[in-house]
């Protein structure tokens, strides 16, 4: 299974789905998650730009690439809202995901839960912890609850 | 042309583009913008709910079946930010819009650059106001530009 | 708007619908009703079979010309379970219209809520009465809420 | 290729046809036939629900996670109903696979035959026992007839 | 409903399905039956070609952008096989039309019942003659069987 | 039946295709062709580019909701190759087109046969002039060849 | 490159492409060739028929599950046309693989040409004999040509 | 990552990328690049051809089985544009691999920037040297800036 983590970068919780899943059969992606790396890609690549608009625009191109690439390749894609920032990539993604057909699940918590209402909708599941997402996973795969 | 105007219910910019736009060949498309009727609904018709997720998940599906059915018909997708709120639902409708193979113009102020640069960097235009929303729109159909 | 309505034949609850929505932009579509005629359609034109399986087999081929057609063509698919029979072919249709990604409003009694559990989740929303699909419709449709 | 059994999950006949393939390359997959740990992994994960619908609505739902993926990947799918309950999942998984193009494959009683000549109607075979589906799948793979 | 007539050219069975569905709302549409022009059209407009392969190949392609969108456009396609001729044009129209998902009706003889197994196992429904093909369209536009 | 008219904007090819095809069902579409109109529509309307790169960019991405929606909505698309330029956006259309599954005509003078032989090989008709494409749409619509 | 070989099963072209292929990496699918087996497996696994209709029927939809599965893993499709019979499921086949993009490759005799012309406008490529179809295998997997 | 190198043959900018790519987890593929080779493929392996429209038709057509393929299965197409010759094929490449969805880099220098703005338009990344496709994919994989 193929599941790509998309989202909140500041905190470890893809370290703990990872390491929370080893064993089972899930192939893991995300975005790039180096915030300096990912802002300046496209012009440390393909040439500065004055204007912030197109520095922005070049790097968030090229950050599409791998992030188009691993939704289309995913089977479930794993949506996370932190407490800050505007996170309106985590929600296009969210969008983009479902438009695609792929399995959602949404991590967020619970002050969240009325702005998120739409996301939510689209979701086959809502969950708060990395450890639900593990434990999802686990009874996908194998058919196990958690004790 | 069909034209859907999604994002912040606050103000009257959908007004302001369906005026300006008289005389073109376009049928505009919208989500209910009456923010009461909108979080409601769900419980209004399909019954009450202790529960807030529920009563706003009930909500958002139902809304669901417009917003959904609208992009699916619309050539080409607005999205507008606003000042305030979360807006991940206008988010959400721009990636799902994206992977539609929609046509897509984004509209929000200059202090939502760059967190909205990944939402940007689908989209075939960004701009600030409802008039260059008309504009476009009159070159796109009719070929003359403003004077 | 273009509504499918699928499943059970022996009561008058499409009836109701297209009543209770006269005065709506829908264009509604149904299979043949006609218990009688639904089940000879295919040895009637297409010659008679001494097996019952191929009897049955060629009557539910010319059905699905139409009833394929107009999930196709449908933007909703409401599916009504009613008190009596197996009625597998509106849980086919359900599971034909959500492989489609068409909107879905699944209605039926109390009393199958267990057994419908997969069909409800694969829909937008869950209902018991005519009546309360037309508040739906009317809902999406117009933005307006029962009073 | 890829088999998905999907429906009654009260017998061995998937033991049966894994077993009597033994030596095929085929890989099949299946939803989770705990029936316990089916009706109740959404609310063990996600958190209880007063409600019972919910509480359904949380497991379908993450059931769904494995069916549609399962069922996706599949080349066939094959459906089994039972002698006993409503087994309107089985009928939803047949119309999901149809509107897939997936090759169906059905298996039920020949009491059930009326009652289901809108699935049998959408397969490429229907047929009574296990040893029917191995002898199909090993002269599909081999091109080889039961002696 | 729109409905595709493919096939043989030589009788009038094409006449007969259309007076006889005069009423319904069908739009029918059918290749080119000028077999002159139909063989000659690309040469006459293209310019002339030597090989007789290529005098062909231009008009056969030119067919195909009639043909192709006609398929395209059908809801239902009719494939007639006559007496004479290979007609392996009216088999690839089968095949395309069956791929494209369309509802396939078959029109032939007895005797070539063997011969087109594999194009009937594709079809929604064989038939023998015209007035067949019309209590059919009858039938699932309207319900109504022939008396 | 819906025609798009791509490429070379420098002579009438289109005006004398659309008089010739007077009294045709055929409903045609065009890029903007007002040559000073296309190349500076994106920073008329929304704001000027230092860079000439960026300039171009928005121009280019502001026709893109125009052909992009036209090439969509064909039936067939033509696409002329003139005798000067690189027009690599024809060619561009043209891979676009093929892509979709339209039926693609390719007019061009003989002196570029070697070098249009990828483009040429995709296409169903290949001409020189604007008569061959209105003889082509009459003959494909009406079955009627040049007298 | 998986490469599905359809048509004539009188005569060993098969396995001449498959010597023919030896070192080049392709994986070939055919359909079953035992004509015996393939006419009657219908009925062999899934119970007598007494109507020859019907036991066509049977082994047809039964022999589809193999054909449509190869054709739509294939990246090239190469149908024979032989000298005898109707041959109209090699015609099939070709329109199914035509339909769903697959790169076709169409092998005949000269004597067959005006009668295949419509399939032959399809293709990719037309030839006489397996060592052509071997000597394309090999340029477009290698770029070398025959010496 | 599945990577295709299309467009300009006359220079070692493949190769450049190739060896640049050593180490990343690409699989790269290209048309044929031998000139001669792919000029006269078609009448090579299926017969010489008198008229120059239909010798390169048929070399056109058998290279487009590897193109397209190639096309069809890459996560990425860059597509380079020399300093010589029309190169419409590379543009239709541009415009076939836009319409799949496939993510797009287009190479060239800045001479042509103004002709290419369409093809750059619908672009992920627009560069002039082998040197930054290798940078862009280390960075797409492995998260990493040129030092």
């Amino acid at each position: 299974m193929k599941v790509y983590l998309s989202g909140e970068i500041h905190t470890d919780w893809r370290d703990q789905i990872v390491e929370g899943a080893a064993g089972l059969e899930v192939e893991f992606s995300a975005p790039v998650t180096d915030h300096a790396a990912s802002d300046d890609c496209g012009v440390a690549i393909l040439g500065i730009e004055d204007n912030k608009f197109w520095h922005d625009h070049k790097g968030a191109k090229l950050n599409a690439i791998r992030t188009r690439m691993a939704i289309e390749a995913a089977d479930v894609v794993v949506v996370r809202f932190g407490e800050k920032y505007k996170q309106w990539n985590a929600a296009f993604d969210a969008g983009y995901a479902a438009a695609k057909g792929k399995a959602l699940i949404v991590m967020h918590g619970a002050d969240h839960q009325h702005a998120l209402k739409e996301v939510d909708a689209a979701a086959l599941a809502v969950c708060e912890t990395p450890q639900q997402v593990v434990e999802m996973l686990t009874y996908v795969l194998n058919g196990t609850l958690p004790s």
